[in-house]
This record gives structure tokens, sequence and C-alpha cells, in this order.
């Protein structure tokens, strides 16, 4: 069985199945563009994509800086493009990102890592990023972002529980606007 | 926008998660195993894979019967898998079945009649069957299958409540044994 250590990005859309049922052609125009945005941005960051269904992406990352720059990135640029929208065609994904040990098989990537990283997304609110304990450690002094520590949180189905923090606000926004912006390491 | 109405099958192992932390490498093993024979039996009945993510399977057919035939030959074959694996490494999939005129953009569908697909498979008991009431209005006459009416039901993020039936028992068997065996039409 080949293994191999990775940082597992994981995204979804808010109320996707809400969103179709009110607009079926106009939600699909926004999915595909906004995808085609986070394709772009994965890529552009040194990651692959493994896999789509719907409205949720797997990527998967050699570097776990470049997992979050990433993650930062698509969030700061989808709050711009839905700033053009009106407020009930906007669609906001939700990131978890983690890092493990996985299994590969052929172009897809398998284990407990994975299914985390989907729990993790599943925590963080619309626009935003949570992070495994293990990101963080890995990140703290690399990425200028401040880190809202969420504690342990028992995640359903994974036998222990997973620590994680969710993105918080930059320093220089006024508090309240829960909002990863990226700042330079 | 291209629009095509069709069968939708979306598939996903209960508990998969916790199966994972359990034992990951027997886990990925009789989950390759199993979707090798999910695979082949779509294929055999004219079913398309439409997409793949870790334990979740959607596929498309142009027939409502063969879908639901798929779906119950699926259930028999890895019942009797399961049967030779020890009851903690037994893995069972849960099947929703619906009917929709969903939008067609590449390989991929998209739509409230794919989404219903997935919320009805979240209904399935493990080892089971649910589709929609319009899937069963297509097959009742058809397929000889005893069909459980769970009315309607509220389902999550989808704005009308969605009629659907769960399979049931053979009548050739003990009540309690709630698992579909295929009849011939």
């Amino acid at each position: 069985m080949e293994r191999k250590l990775t940082a597992i990005l994981s995204a979804d859309v808010k109320g996707y199945s809400r969103l179709m049922g009110e607009d079926e052609e106009g939600t699909l125009r926004t999915l595909t563009a906004y995808r085609q945005l986070i394709d772009t941005l994965i890529a552009r960051h040194h990651g692959r994509i493994v896999g789509t269904a719907g409205d949720s992406v797997l990527a998967e990352f050699a570097s776990v800086v470049d997992a979050v720059q990433c993650a930062v990135v698509i969030q700061t640029t989808l709050k711009a493009e839905n700033a053009s929208l009106a407020a009930e065609q906007r669609m906001e994904f939700r990131i978890g990102i983690n890092l493990g040990d996985v299994m590969v098989q052929g172009e897809q990537i398998y284990g407990d890592g994975v299914n985390i990283a989907a729990r993790l997304e599943s925590l963080a609110d619309p626009g935003s990023i949570c992070i495994s304990g293990r990101v963080h450690e890995h990140i703290k002094n690399k990425l200028k972002l401040v880190y809202e520590d969420l504690g342990e949180q028992a995640v359903k189905n994974i036998t222990d529980p997973v620590r994680c923090g969710g993105w918080c606000w930059n320093p220089q926004l006024p508090p309240g606007i829960r909002f990863p912006l990226p700042v330079e390491p």
C-alpha cells in the first residue's frame, strides 16, 4: 500500500441544494465560474485536484503553507466576486484543511486524514477556513494570519477529538469581520 | 444550457469514516473490491458513472427500470460479500434513486434532481435503497419488488417535500429482513 504525507484541502458550497432549488441555471453558472477560479488558484499554489463532485472539491498539496495560502486567496477572491452579486445569489464556500498520512491508489487519496479534512470543512463558517491543530503547528510561524483556537472538537465518526482552529479576522479590520485576508509571510 | 431527463443513482457507505478510523488499509481494500463490483454492475445495466469521491458514487441511467434493477443487484451482491466478513469489517452502502431533468456540462450532471438523489440516499437504511415517488410511478408495474411508502419527507435544503419509498423485504423472506431481493419482472 503506497502512502504519503500530504496537506488535504476540502471545500464545498454552503447551502448548495437550497441555491439549486431556487435557481438551477443561475447557480450552475456561478458554480462553474467559481470552480474555474478555484481550479486556477489551486494550480497556481502547486496543488492538485484529486476529485470533484457537484459543489465539492478535494485537493492535495505537498506544502502545508501552500495549501493554507491557497485557501486564503480563494476566500478573498470569492468574497470580491460575491460582492457583485445580489444577496440571494451569493455562493460561499467552506474550506477545511488537514495534514495526514494518506493511502494512495492511482490518482485518488484515502484515509482518516481525508475524512477529517471534510469534517473540518463542515465546521467552517461560510466564506472561511477551518484547519486542524497539526496544520496550525506547521504554519503559525510562517503565515501572519490570525488564528482562532476552537479547541478540541468531537468530530462525527472520527474516533479521537480533533484539535482545530477557525479563521479569523485580520487585525487591521474592525473586529467582527470574520474573514481571512492574506498577509504576506 | 443542455438538459436531459435521467435516472440518478447516488450511493455511499454507511459509517465510512468510522470504518476508516478503525482500520484504514482493510477498509480501503474492501472499498476497492466493492467499488469494482459496483462499477461492473452499473456498466452491465447500461449506466454511466458520473463521479466518485471517497466512498460515494454518482451514476446515471437512461432507463429508470435499469437504475432500480442495478441497485437491487448491487445490494444483493454486496450482502453476499459481506456475509464472508467479520461483523466489524462489513461495509454497507445506502442507495438513493431519483428521476430528474438535469443540466449537463461536459461529463457532469447538475441540478435539484441530483441533490434529491443524494438526500434519498441518506434516508436509506444501510444495505437498502430509497427511491422517489416519481421513480416508483415508473417501475411499479414493471418490477415485482415490495415497496414501502415512506410518505412525504421534508428533505434538508430542498424546498418541496419529496415523496419517497424505501425498500423493503421480499415477501418470501421472514418479515423483518428488510433487504431487497431482485424479482424478475
